[in-house]
């Protein structure tokens, strides 16, 4: 199997998860509706799948069960991002995955209560890895708090209002772009291979080790969105393509032009690979295979 | 001490760990001035005084000190759906505890991510009220997942959704405006007798009580909101009186008139009365005095 069927073969484990994880809660129809059009759009499932890995590399193939409401919480809170970001007030976008955005679909208050009620049912699926599915409390409650920090205003909640900050501001430095990018989109990706090592039960070591892993592929992943934000098209992207550039947002295409961008990704996934070093198996493969994809997408 | 002096002790206790609880955690500048101009802009604090008093009748005075981050909580939690309610697109609001709402302050997108932030925060301040106060992490857990209930599209969000849809209908039926509540306020109120129980390690029967106890003063509490609105000034509410019936919304003097929601506000808190038969104390007392207090606001 290719790395891509891999992926979309495990994509599809956390698809039938998601389908069923908002049904008979009492929420409104319409309200509903708009939920469960962002979550079921598709998607990669890039973090859920994350969170799974690490913890099958570090507590075995047994604990995928358990781990999956705490992976799906994940799924709920990028896509709660994704919905608001794309609001009128934000970025302003009619497209999303090749269709209408929440708001544009439904409306926009909707819309805010759509990715208000993803991210608090996130927290309320988090709690539910123990206590429907018996993950120790004390495991999960670690989770959660560093999931918190992660999507939070010193993470990625932060990193979406510098980004509004950054946007129209000419020469932001590498740095400053670096710092954004590791809170809007790195925080989240990070904490996902930091829980599943925490849910598994893995040491201070595993811990720093996924947390490593997840800020290289995180950093890279950004790289990789802002290269094919120039060199693909809006069919591909499902999105309008060259957006960045007609919003003034600072890139690093922008600041340090297209190759060394690629090049500065590639270093980022070897410095990933590292951290992976000590493990073996199933799950390393994958992960391995999954840092290098992100790259491969862009050649 | 009167209740209003009992009341607002209690609340000076919540606004000290309020006024710490954002502080170093790398939130950007605007951001964090946003998200305290809300929280801190006083209010009775009922919420986390809810969470402490049916911690401490069931749990001892000393519980105080460690359930003090998850009764802050309730309060983040309780501010950032007054945010996004402001918001133009939900009810419009430009006033807000007298001041400008935070999107009139800050701006529509700032206010957004404020909320996500509040919101955010909110389930990081709960897993530290075992992971930094000591309180067992199975207890904690439990209380986040009633909680996330509450406050989710089930709870609270759901019921901002329904009063969007009611708003501008004629005739909502008195049963569905109740539901409406009991999702919009209520779940909250009720979350917060609850989880003190809960965090407190009270039994079934405690726990069934704080829920029945949160019912009916959630349900009294709306109704005099509703009866305030219309007897009440701008000056003393802080917000344009008048404004349900401006935006022709369904209330319960607007159904059964105003000495009837009076009328219906007090049976309520008998109901809740009936919950504190059999505990005894100082908290006892502070919660049925509470209770009356909530009427005693509209004679």
């Amino acid at each position: 199997m290719t790395i891509k069927e891999q992926l979309a073969r495990r994509a599809a484990g956390v698809e039938t998860y998601l389908t069923g994880c908002l049904k008979d809660r009492g929420i409104p129809e319409r309200l509903l509706a708009s939920m469960e059009y962002s979550l079921l759009a598709g998607g990669k499932r890039l973090r859920p799948v994350l969170v799974l890995s690490w913890a099958k590399m570090l507590g075995g193939p047994d604990i995928d069960d358990a781990v999956m409401p705490f992976a799906a919480s994940l799924e709920c809170i990028h896509t709660y991002s994704l919905i608001h970001d794309d609001l009128p007030a934000m970025d302003d976008d009619d497209l999303r995955r090749g269709k209408p955005s929440n708001h544009k679909q439904f409306d926009e208050a909707t819309a805010i209560l759509a990715g208000d009620g993803l991210l608090t049912e996130a927290f309320g699926l988090m709690s539910a890895a123990s206590i429907v599915k018996g993950l120790p409390a004390d495991r999960v409650l670690r989770a959660i708090l560093v999931l918190a920090k992660a999507a939070g205003a010193g993470g990625m909640v932060g990193g979406q209002a510098v980004d509004m900050e950054f946007t129209g501001r000419d020469g932001v430095p590498l740095e400053e772009l670096r710092g954004m990018h590791a809170m809007k989109t790195g925080a989240l990706i990070t904490a996902a291979c930091e829980c599943g090592a925490i849910l598994a039960g893995g040491n201070e070591t595993d811990v720093d080790k996924a947390r490593g892993f997840g800020k290289a592929i995180g950093v890279a992943f950004q790289i990789v969105d802002d290269v094919l934000d120039v060199v693909s098209d809006t069919e591909t992207l499902g999105k309008p393509a060259g957006s960045d550039e007609a919003m003034g947002k600072s890139t690093y295409p922008a600041l340090i032009g297209l190759e060394r961008s690629k090049e500065l990704a590639g270093e980022h996934i070897d410095t990933a690979l590292t951290h992976l070093s000590g493990y073996q198996g199933e799950e390393k493969g994958f992960l391995s295979e999954l840092a290098r994809y992100i790259v491969d997408r862009v050649y």
